[in-house]
Protein backbone atom coordinates (compact mmCIF):
# COMPACT_ATOMS: atom_id res chain seq x y z
CA UNK A 1 0.00 0.00 0.00
CA UNK A 2 2.79 2.75 0.81
CA UNK A 3 4.71 1.43 -2.41
CA UNK A 4 1.74 2.40 -4.06
CA UNK A 5 2.28 6.39 -2.36
CA UNK A 6 5.73 6.20 -3.49
CA UNK A 7 5.38 5.11 -6.92
CA UNK A 8 3.18 7.98 -7.17
CA UNK A 9 6.17 10.16 -6.66
CA UNK A 10 5.10 10.77 -2.78
CA UNK A 11 7.98 11.68 -0.12
CA UNK A 12 7.31 8.73 2.34
CA UNK A 13 9.31 7.86 5.74
CA UNK A 14 8.34 4.48 7.50
CA UNK A 15 8.75 2.76 10.11
CA UNK A 16 8.16 -1.36 11.02
CA UNK A 17 9.20 -3.29 13.62
CA UNK A 18 11.09 -5.59 11.79
CA UNK A 19 13.37 -3.31 9.71
CA UNK A 20 13.71 -5.94 6.57
CA UNK A 21 10.19 -5.89 5.69
CA UNK A 22 10.43 -1.82 4.65
CA UNK A 23 13.86 -3.50 2.83
CA UNK A 24 11.66 -2.98 -0.95
CA UNK A 25 10.47 0.27 0.17
CA UNK A 26 13.60 1.45 1.52
CA UNK A 27 15.53 0.58 -1.91
CA UNK A 28 12.46 2.70 -4.00
CA UNK A 29 13.82 5.67 -1.70
CA UNK A 30 11.88 5.83 1.55
CA UNK A 31 13.25 6.89 4.29
CA UNK A 32 13.62 4.74 7.65
CA UNK A 33 12.41 6.85 11.06
CA UNK A 34 13.04 5.04 14.33
CA UNK A 35 9.93 5.20 16.13
CA UNK A 36 6.54 5.80 14.76
CA UNK A 37 6.60 9.41 16.40
CA UNK A 38 9.35 10.09 14.82
CA UNK A 39 7.07 9.63 11.18
CA UNK A 40 4.89 11.71 12.29
CA UNK A 41 7.47 14.57 13.19
CA UNK A 42 8.39 14.69 9.44
CA UNK A 43 5.05 13.80 7.74
CA UNK A 44 1.55 15.62 6.43
CA UNK A 45 -0.42 12.10 6.32
CA UNK A 46 0.75 9.31 8.71
CA UNK A 47 -0.71 5.61 8.04
CA UNK A 48 -0.58 2.83 10.84
CA UNK A 49 -2.03 -0.44 9.99
CA UNK A 50 -0.96 -3.61 12.62
CA UNK A 51 -2.16 -6.54 14.14
CA UNK A 52 -4.53 -6.03 17.03
CA UNK A 53 -6.06 -3.03 18.97
CA UNK A 54 -3.35 -3.42 21.24
CA UNK A 55 -0.80 -2.59 18.57
CA UNK A 56 -2.47 0.07 17.58
CA UNK A 57 -2.54 1.43 20.92
CA UNK A 58 0.92 1.01 21.29
CA UNK A 59 1.84 2.80 17.63
CA UNK A 60 -0.48 5.43 17.61
CA UNK A 61 -0.84 5.99 21.59
CA UNK A 62 1.87 4.61 23.05
CA UNK A 63 5.50 6.63 24.45
CA UNK A 64 6.70 6.58 21.07
CA UNK A 65 3.52 6.51 19.46
CA UNK A 66 2.59 8.40 16.04
CA UNK A 67 0.15 10.75 17.48
CA UNK A 68 3.30 12.26 20.12
CA UNK A 69 4.50 13.49 17.46
CA UNK A 70 1.42 14.66 14.73
CA UNK A 71 2.44 18.05 13.93
CA UNK A 72 -0.30 20.86 13.46
CA UNK A 73 -3.13 20.30 10.56
CA UNK A 74 -1.94 16.70 9.94
CA UNK A 75 -3.81 13.57 9.90
CA UNK A 76 -3.54 10.24 11.23
CA UNK A 77 -4.92 7.54 9.39
CA UNK A 78 -5.20 4.08 10.96
CA UNK A 79 -6.13 1.43 8.60
CA UNK A 80 -6.08 -1.32 10.91
CA UNK A 81 -9.16 -3.45 11.80
CA UNK A 82 -9.78 -2.03 15.08
CA UNK A 83 -12.09 -0.75 18.09
CA UNK A 84 -14.53 1.97 17.21
CA UNK A 85 -14.11 3.37 20.09
CA UNK A 86 -10.19 3.05 20.00
CA UNK A 87 -10.77 5.12 16.56
CA UNK A 88 -12.39 8.36 18.77
CA UNK A 89 -9.98 8.34 21.09
CA UNK A 90 -7.25 8.52 18.69
CA UNK A 91 -9.09 11.55 17.13
CA UNK A 92 -9.77 12.95 20.85
CA UNK A 93 -5.87 12.41 21.11
CA UNK A 94 -4.66 13.81 17.60
CA UNK A 95 -7.28 17.02 18.35
CA UNK A 96 -5.13 17.88 21.16
CA UNK A 97 -2.62 18.60 19.01
CA UNK A 98 -4.21 20.59 16.52
CA UNK A 99 -4.38 17.31 14.27
CA UNK A 100 -6.74 15.13 12.86
CA UNK A 101 -7.75 11.53 12.56
CA UNK A 102 -9.25 9.34 10.51
CA UNK A 103 -10.19 5.37 11.04
CA UNK A 104 -9.78 3.75 7.50
CA UNK A 105 -9.97 -0.32 7.81
CA UNK A 106 -10.07 -2.05 4.25
CA UNK A 107 -11.38 -5.37 2.70
CA UNK A 108 -9.71 -6.92 -0.15
CA UNK A 109 -6.65 -8.90 0.83
CA UNK A 110 -3.21 -9.02 -0.05
CA UNK A 111 -4.41 -8.69 -3.30
CA UNK A 112 -6.17 -6.05 -3.17
CA UNK A 113 -3.30 -4.68 -1.53
CA UNK A 114 -1.08 -5.18 -4.05
CA UNK A 115 -3.32 -4.29 -6.96
CA UNK A 116 -4.33 -0.91 -5.41
CA UNK A 117 -8.01 -2.43 -5.71
CA UNK A 118 -8.87 -1.83 -1.77
CA UNK A 119 -12.58 -0.85 -0.18
CA UNK A 120 -11.51 1.68 1.97
CA UNK A 121 -14.43 2.44 5.04
CA UNK A 122 -13.67 5.81 6.22
CA UNK A 123 -14.62 7.48 9.62
CA UNK A 124 -13.60 11.26 10.73
CA UNK A 125 -14.25 14.68 9.82
CA UNK A 126 -15.37 15.41 6.38
CA UNK A 127 -12.70 18.24 6.22
CA UNK A 128 -9.92 15.36 7.06
CA UNK A 129 -11.44 12.93 4.83
CA UNK A 130 -10.86 15.58 1.83
CA UNK A 131 -7.41 15.76 2.76
CA UNK A 132 -6.45 11.53 2.50
CA UNK A 133 -8.77 11.49 -0.36
CA UNK A 134 -6.31 11.61 -3.15
CA UNK A 135 -3.77 9.40 -1.18
CA UNK A 136 -6.66 6.46 -0.99
CA UNK A 137 -7.00 7.11 -4.31
CA UNK A 138 -4.05 5.87 -4.77
CA UNK A 139 -4.17 2.70 -2.54
CA UNK A 140 -7.63 1.67 -3.39
CA UNK A 141 -10.58 1.40 -5.56
CA UNK A 142 -13.85 1.82 -3.75
CA UNK A 143 -13.65 4.56 -1.18
CA UNK A 144 -16.34 5.71 1.11
CA UNK A 145 -16.61 8.25 3.93
CA UNK A 146 -18.66 6.84 6.25
CA UNK A 147 -19.54 9.12 8.71
CA UNK A 148 -17.40 10.68 12.14
CA UNK A 149 -14.77 8.70 13.79
CA UNK A 150 -15.78 5.09 14.58
CA UNK A 151 -17.59 4.80 11.27
CA UNK A 152 -15.06 3.10 9.33
CA UNK A 153 -14.48 0.83 11.66
CA UNK A 154 -18.19 -0.32 12.22
CA UNK A 155 -18.54 -0.30 8.73
CA UNK A 156 -15.58 -2.91 8.55
CA UNK A 157 -17.59 -4.94 11.26
CA UNK A 158 -20.60 -5.13 9.25
CA UNK A 159 -18.30 -6.42 6.61
CA UNK A 160 -17.08 -9.02 8.92
CA UNK A 161 -20.48 -9.87 10.04
CA UNK A 162 -21.08 -10.69 6.64
CA UNK A 163 -18.02 -13.12 6.03
CA UNK A 164 -18.55 -14.58 9.31
CA UNK A 165 -22.29 -15.80 8.36
CA UNK A 166 -21.09 -16.34 4.56
CA UNK A 167 -18.19 -18.87 5.82
CA UNK A 168 -20.46 -21.42 8.13
CA UNK A 169 -23.13 -21.67 5.03
CA UNK A 170 -20.16 -22.56 2.49
CA UNK A 171 -18.33 -24.76 5.11
CA UNK A 172 -21.49 -26.44 6.56
CA UNK A 173 -23.30 -26.94 2.94
CA UNK A 174 -19.79 -28.63 1.81
CA UNK A 175 -20.07 -30.67 4.45
CA UNK A 176 -23.41 -31.59 3.27
CA UNK A 177 -22.65 -32.15 -0.14
CA UNK A 178 -19.83 -34.12 0.89
CA UNK A 179 -21.35 -36.47 3.58
CA UNK A 180 -24.93 -36.57 0.85
CA UNK A 181 -22.00 -38.40 -1.41
CA UNK A 182 -22.81 -35.81 -4.03
CA UNK A 183 -20.45 -34.95 -6.45
CA UNK A 184 -19.81 -30.90 -5.27
CA UNK A 185 -18.02 -29.39 -8.52
CA UNK A 186 -21.73 -30.58 -10.44
CA UNK A 187 -23.05 -28.82 -6.91
CA UNK A 188 -21.10 -25.71 -7.53
CA UNK A 189 -22.68 -25.16 -11.36
CA UNK A 190 -26.56 -25.65 -9.68
CA UNK A 191 -26.02 -23.24 -6.77
CA UNK A 192 -23.06 -20.74 -7.34
CA UNK A 193 -24.97 -18.04 -9.57
CA UNK A 194 -28.88 -17.99 -8.14
CA UNK A 195 -29.89 -16.81 -4.52
CA UNK A 196 -27.18 -19.13 -2.77
CA UNK A 197 -24.60 -17.14 -4.67
CA UNK A 198 -21.50 -14.78 -2.85
CA UNK A 199 -18.20 -14.23 -3.08
CA UNK A 200 -16.84 -16.82 -0.53
CA UNK A 201 -18.72 -19.41 -2.54
CA UNK A 202 -17.10 -18.73 -5.93
CA UNK A 203 -13.47 -18.01 -4.28
CA UNK A 204 -13.05 -20.30 -1.23
CA UNK A 205 -15.40 -23.35 -2.05
CA UNK A 206 -12.94 -24.81 -4.29
CA UNK A 207 -10.10 -24.08 -2.29
CA UNK A 208 -11.77 -26.30 0.54
CA UNK A 209 -12.79 -28.99 -2.00
CA UNK A 210 -8.58 -29.27 -3.07
CA UNK A 211 -8.02 -29.33 0.65
CA UNK A 212 -5.92 -26.18 0.16
CA UNK A 213 -6.19 -23.98 3.90
CA UNK A 214 -3.60 -21.21 2.85
CA UNK A 215 -3.80 -17.86 4.47
CA UNK A 216 -5.31 -14.90 2.53
CA UNK A 217 -6.66 -13.95 5.96
CA UNK A 218 -5.59 -15.59 8.88
CA UNK A 219 -8.38 -17.24 11.67
CA UNK A 220 -6.49 -15.67 14.30
CA UNK A 221 -7.20 -12.29 12.91
CA UNK A 222 -11.12 -13.21 11.76
CA UNK A 223 -11.32 -14.18 15.35
CA UNK A 224 -10.07 -10.54 16.80
CA UNK A 225 -12.45 -8.85 14.15
CA UNK A 226 -15.62 -10.86 15.42
CA UNK A 227 -14.50 -10.16 18.83
CA UNK A 228 -14.14 -6.42 18.53
CA UNK A 229 -17.96 -6.78 16.79
CA UNK A 230 -19.65 -8.73 19.60
CA UNK A 231 -17.53 -6.04 22.23
CA UNK A 232 -19.44 -3.43 20.64
CA UNK A 233 -23.20 -6.09 20.06
CA UNK A 234 -22.94 -5.98 23.82
CA UNK A 235 -22.04 -2.26 24.50
CA UNK A 236 -24.87 -1.29 21.89
CA UNK A 237 -26.93 -3.69 23.18
CA UNK A 238 -27.82 -5.91 20.37
CA UNK A 239 -27.71 -9.66 20.22
CA UNK A 240 -26.37 -11.45 16.81
CA UNK A 241 -26.91 -14.78 17.15
CA UNK A 242 -25.49 -15.80 14.18
CA UNK A 243 -22.23 -13.97 14.73
CA UNK A 244 -21.67 -15.51 17.86
CA UNK A 245 -22.12 -18.70 16.25
CA UNK A 246 -19.28 -17.98 13.76
CA UNK A 247 -16.84 -16.87 16.71
CA UNK A 248 -17.04 -19.81 18.71
CA UNK A 249 -16.60 -22.30 15.67
CA UNK A 250 -13.86 -19.79 14.66
CA UNK A 251 -12.32 -20.10 18.13
CA UNK A 252 -12.56 -23.49 18.28
CA UNK A 253 -10.39 -24.28 14.94
CA UNK A 254 -8.21 -21.78 16.83
CA UNK A 255 -7.94 -24.17 19.50
CA UNK A 256 -7.09 -26.98 17.31
CA UNK A 257 -4.14 -25.05 16.49
CA UNK A 258 -5.22 -23.89 12.97
CA UNK A 259 -4.90 -19.98 13.81
CA UNK A 260 -2.46 -19.27 10.95
CA UNK A 261 -4.45 -20.98 8.26
CA UNK A 262 -6.77 -19.01 5.87
CA UNK A 263 -10.73 -18.65 7.37
CA UNK A 264 -11.69 -21.30 4.70
CA UNK A 265 -10.46 -23.50 7.49
CA UNK A 266 -13.50 -23.50 9.23
CA UNK A 267 -14.51 -26.22 7.45
CA UNK A 268 -11.51 -28.08 9.39
CA UNK A 269 -13.89 -27.26 12.65
CA UNK A 270 -17.20 -28.28 11.14
CA UNK A 271 -16.04 -31.80 9.66
CA UNK A 272 -13.88 -32.67 13.15
CA UNK A 273 -17.47 -31.48 14.96
CA UNK A 274 -19.47 -34.51 13.44
CA UNK A 275 -15.77 -36.80 13.59
CA UNK A 276 -14.82 -36.64 10.07
CA UNK A 277 -11.40 -35.89 8.62
CA UNK A 278 -11.30 -33.37 6.08
CA UNK A 279 -8.90 -34.19 3.48
CA UNK A 280 -6.65 -31.63 3.88
CA UNK A 281 -3.35 -31.11 1.46
CA UNK A 282 -1.48 -27.88 2.85
CA UNK A 283 -1.68 -28.19 6.84
CA UNK A 284 1.31 -29.22 7.52
CA UNK A 285 2.88 -26.69 5.48
CA UNK A 286 0.96 -23.62 7.09
CA UNK A 287 -0.13 -23.99 10.16
CA UNK B 1 -43.54 -23.36 -16.19
CA UNK B 2 -46.13 -25.41 -17.59
CA UNK B 3 -46.96 -22.09 -20.02
CA UNK B 4 -43.23 -23.04 -21.39
CA UNK B 5 -43.71 -26.73 -22.30
CA UNK B 6 -47.65 -25.60 -23.89
CA UNK B 7 -46.09 -22.47 -25.64
CA UNK B 8 -43.06 -24.83 -27.39
CA UNK B 9 -46.10 -26.84 -28.82
CA UNK B 10 -46.22 -30.53 -26.23
CA UNK B 11 -49.33 -31.54 -25.39
CA UNK B 12 -50.48 -30.50 -21.90
CA UNK B 13 -52.66 -32.13 -19.48
CA UNK B 14 -53.14 -30.65 -16.01
CA UNK B 15 -54.54 -31.10 -12.74
CA UNK B 16 -54.43 -28.32 -10.04
CA UNK B 17 -56.36 -28.67 -6.33
CA UNK B 18 -57.80 -25.14 -7.21
CA UNK B 19 -58.53 -25.13 -11.08
CA UNK B 20 -58.85 -21.61 -11.29
CA UNK B 21 -55.30 -21.61 -11.26
CA UNK B 22 -55.42 -23.59 -14.32
CA UNK B 23 -56.99 -21.12 -16.20
CA UNK B 24 -54.37 -18.76 -18.36
CA UNK B 25 -53.36 -22.76 -19.22
CA UNK B 26 -56.30 -24.41 -20.21
CA UNK B 27 -57.01 -20.97 -22.26
CA UNK B 28 -53.86 -21.93 -23.94
CA UNK B 29 -54.99 -25.34 -25.29
CA UNK B 30 -54.40 -27.61 -22.39
CA UNK B 31 -56.60 -30.25 -21.38
CA UNK B 32 -58.53 -30.53 -17.96
CA UNK B 33 -57.88 -33.69 -16.00
CA UNK B 34 -59.42 -34.71 -12.91
CA UNK B 35 -56.73 -36.06 -10.89
CA UNK B 36 -53.18 -36.77 -10.66
CA UNK B 37 -54.30 -40.43 -11.80
CA UNK B 38 -55.67 -39.42 -15.06
CA UNK B 39 -53.05 -36.72 -15.23
CA UNK B 40 -50.71 -39.69 -15.51
CA UNK B 41 -52.95 -42.15 -17.43
CA UNK B 42 -52.59 -39.48 -20.57
CA UNK B 43 -49.13 -38.23 -20.39
CA UNK B 44 -45.27 -39.50 -21.52
CA UNK B 45 -43.81 -37.14 -18.80
CA UNK B 46 -45.57 -35.83 -15.83
CA UNK B 47 -44.37 -33.21 -13.54
CA UNK B 48 -45.73 -31.95 -10.19
CA UNK B 49 -44.95 -29.06 -8.36
CA UNK B 50 -46.62 -28.71 -4.93
CA UNK B 51 -46.01 -27.12 -0.97
CA UNK B 52 -44.73 -29.43 1.18
CA UNK B 53 -43.36 -33.66 1.20
CA UNK B 54 -47.15 -34.62 2.28
CA UNK B 55 -48.87 -32.93 -0.28
CA UNK B 56 -45.96 -34.51 -2.90
CA UNK B 57 -46.86 -38.02 -1.06
CA UNK B 58 -50.83 -37.47 -1.71
CA UNK B 59 -50.34 -36.26 -5.21
CA UNK B 60 -48.39 -39.37 -6.47
CA UNK B 61 -48.91 -41.80 -3.87
CA UNK B 62 -52.03 -41.58 -3.23
CA UNK B 63 -55.04 -43.77 -4.01
CA UNK B 64 -55.37 -40.84 -6.69
CA UNK B 65 -51.63 -39.88 -7.25
CA UNK B 66 -49.96 -39.87 -10.53
CA UNK B 67 -48.20 -43.00 -9.60
CA UNK B 68 -50.96 -45.00 -10.13
CA UNK B 69 -51.89 -43.90 -13.41
CA UNK B 70 -47.93 -43.97 -15.19
CA UNK B 71 -47.69 -46.01 -18.11
CA UNK B 72 -45.14 -47.83 -19.23
CA UNK B 73 -41.99 -46.26 -19.66
CA UNK B 74 -43.09 -42.68 -18.90
CA UNK B 75 -41.07 -40.77 -16.40
CA UNK B 76 -42.65 -38.70 -13.39
CA UNK B 77 -41.27 -35.33 -12.00
CA UNK B 78 -41.41 -34.18 -8.82
CA UNK B 79 -39.65 -30.48 -8.97
CA UNK B 80 -41.26 -29.86 -5.21
CA UNK B 81 -38.94 -29.04 -2.63
CA UNK B 82 -39.11 -32.58 -0.66
CA UNK B 83 -37.57 -34.94 1.17
CA UNK B 84 -34.75 -37.02 -0.57
CA UNK B 85 -35.47 -40.42 1.02
CA UNK B 86 -39.39 -39.86 -0.52
CA UNK B 87 -37.57 -39.41 -3.99
CA UNK B 88 -36.05 -42.65 -3.56
CA UNK B 89 -39.75 -44.08 -2.31
CA UNK B 90 -41.55 -42.47 -5.71
CA UNK B 91 -38.38 -44.28 -7.66
CA UNK B 92 -39.07 -47.37 -6.27
CA UNK B 93 -42.74 -47.05 -6.71
CA UNK B 94 -42.53 -45.86 -10.55
CA UNK B 95 -39.85 -48.98 -11.05
CA UNK B 96 -43.27 -51.55 -10.19
CA UNK B 97 -44.90 -49.72 -13.39
CA UNK B 98 -41.63 -49.65 -15.41
CA UNK B 99 -41.73 -45.83 -15.43
CA UNK B 100 -38.86 -44.28 -13.98
CA UNK B 101 -38.76 -41.26 -11.56
CA UNK B 102 -37.03 -37.43 -11.20
CA UNK B 103 -36.14 -35.19 -8.31
CA UNK B 104 -35.98 -32.02 -9.89
CA UNK B 105 -36.48 -28.67 -7.42
CA UNK B 106 -35.72 -25.87 -8.68
CA UNK B 107 -33.98 -22.49 -7.72
CA UNK B 108 -34.41 -19.17 -9.05
CA UNK B 109 -37.94 -18.06 -7.36
CA UNK B 110 -41.22 -16.82 -9.08
CA UNK B 111 -38.91 -14.78 -11.80
CA UNK B 112 -36.69 -17.29 -12.80
CA UNK B 113 -39.92 -19.34 -13.46
CA UNK B 114 -41.82 -16.95 -15.51
CA UNK B 115 -38.93 -15.90 -17.44
CA UNK B 116 -37.31 -19.70 -17.92
CA UNK B 117 -34.52 -19.13 -15.93
CA UNK B 118 -34.70 -21.37 -13.46
CA UNK B 119 -32.13 -23.88 -11.88
CA UNK B 120 -33.08 -27.41 -12.22
CA UNK B 121 -31.14 -30.29 -9.94
CA UNK B 122 -32.12 -33.30 -10.74
CA UNK B 123 -31.70 -36.76 -9.57
CA UNK B 124 -32.49 -39.90 -11.13
CA UNK B 125 -31.49 -42.25 -13.57
CA UNK B 126 -29.30 -41.26 -16.79
CA UNK B 127 -31.69 -42.72 -19.37
CA UNK B 128 -34.77 -40.66 -17.35
CA UNK B 129 -32.90 -37.59 -17.58
CA UNK B 130 -31.57 -37.99 -20.70
CA UNK B 131 -35.65 -38.29 -22.19
CA UNK B 132 -36.32 -35.29 -19.97
CA UNK B 133 -33.67 -32.62 -20.65
CA UNK B 134 -35.67 -31.15 -23.45
CA UNK B 135 -38.40 -30.09 -21.67
CA UNK B 136 -36.07 -28.88 -18.67
CA UNK B 137 -34.40 -26.95 -21.17
CA UNK B 138 -37.39 -25.14 -22.02
CA UNK B 139 -37.92 -24.23 -18.25
CA UNK B 140 -34.47 -23.90 -17.15
CA UNK B 141 -31.37 -22.27 -17.88
CA UNK B 142 -29.10 -24.37 -15.25
CA UNK B 143 -29.60 -27.96 -15.58
CA UNK B 144 -27.54 -30.49 -14.13
CA UNK B 145 -28.01 -34.48 -13.38
CA UNK B 146 -27.07 -34.40 -9.85
CA UNK B 147 -26.93 -38.34 -9.29
CA UNK B 148 -28.85 -40.78 -8.74
CA UNK B 149 -32.68 -40.66 -6.81
CA UNK B 150 -32.58 -38.14 -4.17
CA UNK B 151 -29.86 -36.71 -5.43
CA UNK B 152 -31.67 -33.59 -6.78
CA UNK B 153 -33.09 -32.72 -3.40
CA UNK B 154 -29.61 -32.91 -1.48
CA UNK B 155 -28.35 -30.45 -3.54
CA UNK B 156 -31.87 -28.26 -3.46
CA UNK B 157 -30.68 -28.71 0.60
CA UNK B 158 -27.27 -27.81 0.03
CA UNK B 159 -28.67 -24.42 -1.84
CA UNK B 160 -31.36 -24.07 0.96
CA UNK B 161 -28.24 -24.07 3.85
CA UNK B 162 -26.40 -20.89 1.92
CA UNK B 163 -29.28 -19.58 1.48
CA UNK B 164 -29.91 -20.09 5.36
CA UNK B 165 -26.71 -18.66 6.38
CA UNK B 166 -26.49 -15.67 3.91
CA UNK B 167 -29.72 -14.09 5.14
CA UNK B 168 -28.72 -14.50 8.52
CA UNK B 169 -25.40 -13.04 7.88
CA UNK B 170 -27.24 -9.68 5.64
CA UNK B 171 -30.11 -9.18 8.58
CA UNK B 172 -27.24 -9.13 11.47
CA UNK B 173 -25.37 -7.20 9.05
CA UNK B 174 -28.22 -4.30 8.24
CA UNK B 175 -28.93 -4.70 12.45
CA UNK B 176 -25.57 -4.02 13.17
CA UNK B 177 -25.58 -0.91 10.68
CA UNK B 178 -28.76 0.25 11.88
CA UNK B 179 -27.85 0.24 15.77
CA UNK B 180 -24.00 2.12 15.15
CA UNK B 181 -25.94 4.91 13.04
CA UNK B 182 -24.42 3.99 9.87
CA UNK B 183 -26.13 5.65 6.65
CA UNK B 184 -26.79 1.87 5.15
CA UNK B 185 -26.50 3.15 1.32
CA UNK B 186 -23.79 4.24 2.51
CA UNK B 187 -22.36 0.72 4.04
CA UNK B 188 -23.91 -1.16 1.28
CA UNK B 189 -21.45 1.00 -1.25
CA UNK B 190 -18.59 -0.29 0.50
CA UNK B 191 -19.24 -4.09 1.43
CA UNK B 192 -21.05 -5.43 -1.46
CA UNK B 193 -18.68 -6.08 -4.28
CA UNK B 194 -15.86 -7.49 -2.28
CA UNK B 195 -15.66 -10.64 0.10
CA UNK B 196 -18.59 -9.72 1.91
CA UNK B 197 -20.54 -9.57 -1.58
CA UNK B 198 -23.49 -12.06 -1.85
CA UNK B 199 -26.65 -12.38 -3.93
CA UNK B 200 -28.60 -11.89 -0.44
CA UNK B 201 -27.08 -8.75 0.18
CA UNK B 202 -27.32 -7.11 -3.42
CA UNK B 203 -31.18 -8.73 -3.88
CA UNK B 204 -32.61 -8.12 -0.14
CA UNK B 205 -30.79 -6.04 1.75
CA UNK B 206 -32.49 -2.69 -0.10
CA UNK B 207 -35.94 -4.65 0.27
CA UNK B 208 -35.22 -4.77 4.16
CA UNK B 209 -34.14 -1.16 4.22
CA UNK B 210 -37.30 0.14 2.74
CA UNK B 211 -39.34 -2.13 4.92
CA UNK B 212 -40.69 -4.23 2.33
CA UNK B 213 -41.10 -7.95 3.24
CA UNK B 214 -43.37 -8.76 0.28
CA UNK B 215 -42.56 -12.42 -0.38
CA UNK B 216 -40.16 -13.59 -3.17
CA UNK B 217 -40.43 -16.96 -1.31
CA UNK B 218 -42.54 -17.36 2.08
CA UNK B 219 -41.11 -18.10 5.35
CA UNK B 220 -42.99 -20.75 5.83
CA UNK B 221 -41.78 -22.76 3.32
CA UNK B 222 -38.35 -21.83 3.89
CA UNK B 223 -38.32 -23.61 7.44
CA UNK B 224 -40.11 -26.21 5.37
CA UNK B 225 -36.75 -26.87 3.81
CA UNK B 226 -34.55 -26.11 6.57
CA UNK B 227 -36.35 -28.90 8.52
CA UNK B 228 -35.71 -31.09 5.90
CA UNK B 229 -32.35 -30.24 5.47
CA UNK B 230 -32.01 -30.83 9.25
CA UNK B 231 -33.25 -34.17 9.59
CA UNK B 232 -31.31 -35.51 6.50
CA UNK B 233 -28.57 -34.02 9.20
CA UNK B 234 -29.68 -36.35 11.93
CA UNK B 235 -30.24 -39.52 9.45
CA UNK B 236 -25.96 -38.86 7.39
CA UNK B 237 -25.09 -38.53 11.31
CA UNK B 238 -23.72 -34.46 10.73
CA UNK B 239 -24.21 -31.05 13.05
CA UNK B 240 -24.81 -27.79 11.09
CA UNK B 241 -25.12 -25.20 14.29
CA UNK B 242 -25.57 -23.08 11.63
CA UNK B 243 -28.50 -23.93 10.03
CA UNK B 244 -29.58 -25.32 13.05
CA UNK B 245 -29.78 -21.68 14.25
CA UNK B 246 -31.27 -20.35 11.31
CA UNK B 247 -33.93 -22.61 11.15
CA UNK B 248 -34.85 -21.72 15.07
CA UNK B 249 -34.93 -17.86 13.89
CA UNK B 250 -36.81 -18.66 11.04
CA UNK B 251 -39.35 -21.01 13.61
CA UNK B 252 -39.34 -17.51 15.71
CA UNK B 253 -40.62 -15.88 13.07
CA UNK B 254 -42.67 -17.72 12.18
CA UNK B 255 -44.43 -17.67 15.52
CA UNK B 256 -44.61 -13.90 15.16
CA UNK B 257 -47.32 -14.60 12.68
CA UNK B 258 -44.92 -13.96 9.32
CA UNK B 259 -44.68 -17.36 7.98
CA UNK B 260 -46.39 -15.54 5.17
CA UNK B 261 -43.98 -12.61 4.43
CA UNK B 262 -40.65 -13.13 2.41
CA UNK B 263 -37.17 -14.59 3.80
CA UNK B 264 -35.92 -11.33 4.48
CA UNK B 265 -38.32 -10.84 7.01
CA UNK B 266 -35.87 -12.30 9.14
CA UNK B 267 -34.70 -8.58 9.93
CA UNK B 268 -38.57 -8.43 12.19
CA UNK B 269 -37.20 -11.33 14.51
CA UNK B 270 -33.75 -10.36 14.88
CA UNK B 271 -34.90 -6.29 15.62
CA UNK B 272 -37.22 -8.19 17.74
CA UNK B 273 -35.09 -10.25 20.05
CA UNK B 274 -33.25 -6.84 20.71
CA UNK B 275 -36.35 -5.00 21.78
CA UNK B 276 -36.27 -2.64 18.11
CA UNK B 277 -38.54 -2.32 16.19
CA UNK B 278 -37.84 -2.43 12.31
CA UNK B 279 -39.60 0.40 10.16
CA UNK B 280 -41.62 -2.36 8.26
CA UNK B 281 -43.50 -0.89 5.43
CA UNK B 282 -46.05 -3.95 4.18
CA UNK B 283 -46.08 -6.34 7.17
CA UNK B 284 -50.15 -5.40 7.21
CA UNK B 285 -50.55 -6.16 3.54
CA UNK B 286 -48.92 -9.16 3.38
CA UNK B 287 -49.26 -11.39 6.50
Amino acid sequence: MCMHLRRAGHAVTVYTRTRERASELLDAGAQWADSPRSVAEQSDVVFSIVGFPRDVREVLLGSQGAVGGLRPGSVVVDMTTSNPQLAVEIEEAASMRQAFALDAPVSGGDIGAREARLSIMVGGTEIAFQAVEPLFAKIGKTIVHQGKAGAGQHTKMVNQILIAAGMVGVCESLLYAHQAGLNPELVLQSVSTGAAGSWSLTNLAPRILRGDFNPGFFVEHFVKDMGIALDECRRMQIALPGLALAHQLYVALQAQGHGRLGTQALELALASLSGITWPSANITATS
